[in-house]
């Protein structure tokens, strides 16, 4: 998908949200277990009832892969029923020496066809860069993330300004707003408007609103742009809305309640 | 695995030689595309011509993974082969906020019973801490690694020395050299001594020997100390030591001639 199709797919929907897929097999409703494929069925009946709602999907690799082999199946099950309005992420934070990472764009972008991919910046330009090299796909570099680790490494004062900056600045040379985007969580509000002046028109994913208390208000307003430039992630709110029978229903539910927050942002001639 | 089996396997087999297991398809030897799962019987012949000779195999989930869900099967039957004298890295590259860092554990320790999983520390604590809770496991931390990307982040300068220096101190503050390993690249022969002050007690795992010309001798001399704590990998040199019928012998030879290369090390009375 190309920026301007995401772009115009936002306006269409009026939403930018991502909805974050962490099916925990302990957390999903208890009747979903006399299905042959537990994890499936809940994907299936949230993905039916939101994806009108959502601009882009992202399920958590390692909530699939806690299961082995299995999980993979149904994680391609998954990918294969999101329909293609939906901007799909593989939540994986992969990256490895350039020969390594190549074998995993293979299997995100070929095999399973995902349009993006997160990935861990750590190892440098050679991690990152057989990303780039798909034409309508994306690789999205972790940034700043909303963790309370962030602050551990993420923050730090390097000669070339704090290593979020200095992360930003440079994947933005390797690649282009149009195949590259950062992670970058609501729960640094004051930081996003800094971050938006390094990248002013890379789209951002943002973790961190809801469960981690991350402020949706703040967010927009100082990390929107002319192309709205933001994918807003929600995953246990949405997904874990009720664990009743009607959990796909209350997920529609809080899905309209975040759009319904973020229609405004984007009625104002952005 | 203890730290002190690891140690003691490596006296007993006299090699700290780790294999890396990563089967491409487009480099197996021709004659084993006729098998049903030419990549399984391709590492199958080669750990059982060199598991006497290795102390640890390295399976590099990049090279299953592009094979999709069957990929995951294949790997679970290798690690299934792998005799219990051998420790077992999944390279995996993993790390996310902790409740996903749970689950990337739950995956390696628990369903496929990996000793060892390689985390990158970019997200900081918290990504890393569930690693270190199961007992008789290890976290395989990103210190500095082999690639040309290393110098773009990992030796930045920063208020706490270079990042490298800084995360494997951080890291060495919240694990103990019994649950936690640095990745040290070979190719980077200058600076092994640096980090050996930083983590005297705590085994590196090697890699950029062979391909990426790292040099073994530079490295034993910097690195090795009382408890051996360095496991030197190789993947390519080894597994594609030939393309011909007999691949399985060719790689247990060059296995026997790096064992040769670490004896001397191991003789000195270390």
């Amino acid at each position: 998908m190309t920026k301007a199709q995401l772009t115009n797919n936002i306006r269409t929907k009026k939403s930018f949200l991502c909805v974050g897929l962490d099916p925990d097999i302990h957390k999903i409703p208890a009747h979903l277990l006399d299905f042959e494929d537990p994890i499936f069925e809940f994907c299936k009946q949230i993905i039916e009832q939101t994806s009108d709602l959502a601009i882009a999907y992202k399920p958590n690799l390692a909530f699939f892969e806690c299961l082995g082999p299995k999980g993979w199946y149904t994680l391609e099950k998954i990918v294969n029923l999101i329909p293609d309005h939906c901007f799909t992420i593989a939540d994986a934070k992969r990256g490895d020496i350039g020969n390594t990472s190549l074998m995993y764009a293979k299997a995100f972008f070929e095999y399973f066809r995902f349009d993006a991919i997160t990935v861990a910046p750590y190892m440098g330009r050679d991690s990152i860069e057989p990303f780039l090299s798909y034409d309508g796909k994306w690789v999205i570099v972790l940034g700043l993330t909303s963790n309370s680790g962030s602050n551990d490494f993420e923050m730090l004062q390097t000669s070339e300004g704090r290593l979020y900056e200095k992360v930003i600045k440079s994947v933005a040379s390797w690649g282009t707003p149009e195949n590259t985007m950062f992670v970058v969580g609501a729960t640094h509000p004051s930081m996003i408007e800094g971050i938006r002046q390094i990248a002013p028109e890379h789209f951002f994913l943002v973790p961190g609103i809801g469960a981690q208390g991350g402020d949706l208000d703040a967010t927009c307003k100082s990390g929107i742009n002319k192309d709205v430039g933001l994918l807003i992630n929600n995953s246990r709110n949405i997904i874990y809305a009720s664990n009743g029978l009607h959990f796909a229903e209350a997920a529609r539910e809080a899905c309209l309640n975040m759009k319904s927050q973020m229609e405004p942002y984007l009625s104002t001639g952005i």
